[in-house]
């Protein structure tokens, strides 16, 4: 799996491996560049992203389904074309009240994810 | 029209002023602090961003729809799940070849956008 951490610029979604991920369903690694990325993650009904932080920005966006999300302890309901910030260090989770896709941005990118 | 330089955390959709824009069809003002920013924009079949560059980084995501688009010089057609990152200060342009609705996410946010 190529996962360049110096950058990929035109990223085609059926190139991109689709990862299965612990507490949800599938993450695929779009577009990025060492200061910006974007993740796609796939959440059945019921799945979950548990309580974490990070020293990155975030944007959450959702394409189709609901989540119930939670940033530093307000939870809102996001449907398609909903959207939430997140600063830096800030504890947030999300529960799929629906089967749901949606895309994560980060700033700068998720080394982490990189490895 | 509320468009805070500090930031906007919950953005519901419905709440999103849709912006005319003077080569595309609509322009929506999403999620954004300092260092990120989400912008979503409709296209209809033939509109275009023209070449341009700014310092912000860009990552470019289509939700539905396809377009051609040029980032230094190559171009390519992306649809629904494709995606490109720009790196700061990198002309690029689009043209809508279907009805589109894409993503556009910059870090830091674009200031002046918010003028």
């Amino acid at each position: 799996m190529e996962k360049p951490k110096t950058g990929q610029e035109f990223v085609m979604h059926a190139d991109i491996p689709a990862e299965d991920m612990p507490t949800w369903t599938k993450r695929r690694i779009a577009a990025h560049g060492e200061d910006l990325m974007l993740v796609e993650n796939e959440f059945m009904t019921g799945d979950t992203a548990p309580e974490h932080e990070h020293f990155h920005a975030q944007i959450t966006y959702v394409i189709k389904g609901a989540l119930e999300f939670t940033v530093d302890g307000e939870t809102k309901t996001l449907r398609s074309g909903d959207s939430v910030y997140i600063r830096p260090h800030t504890v947030h989770s999300a529960v799929a009240v629906e089967d749901s896709l949606i895309i994560d941005l980060f700033a700068p990118q998720r080394e982490d994810f990189l490895d």
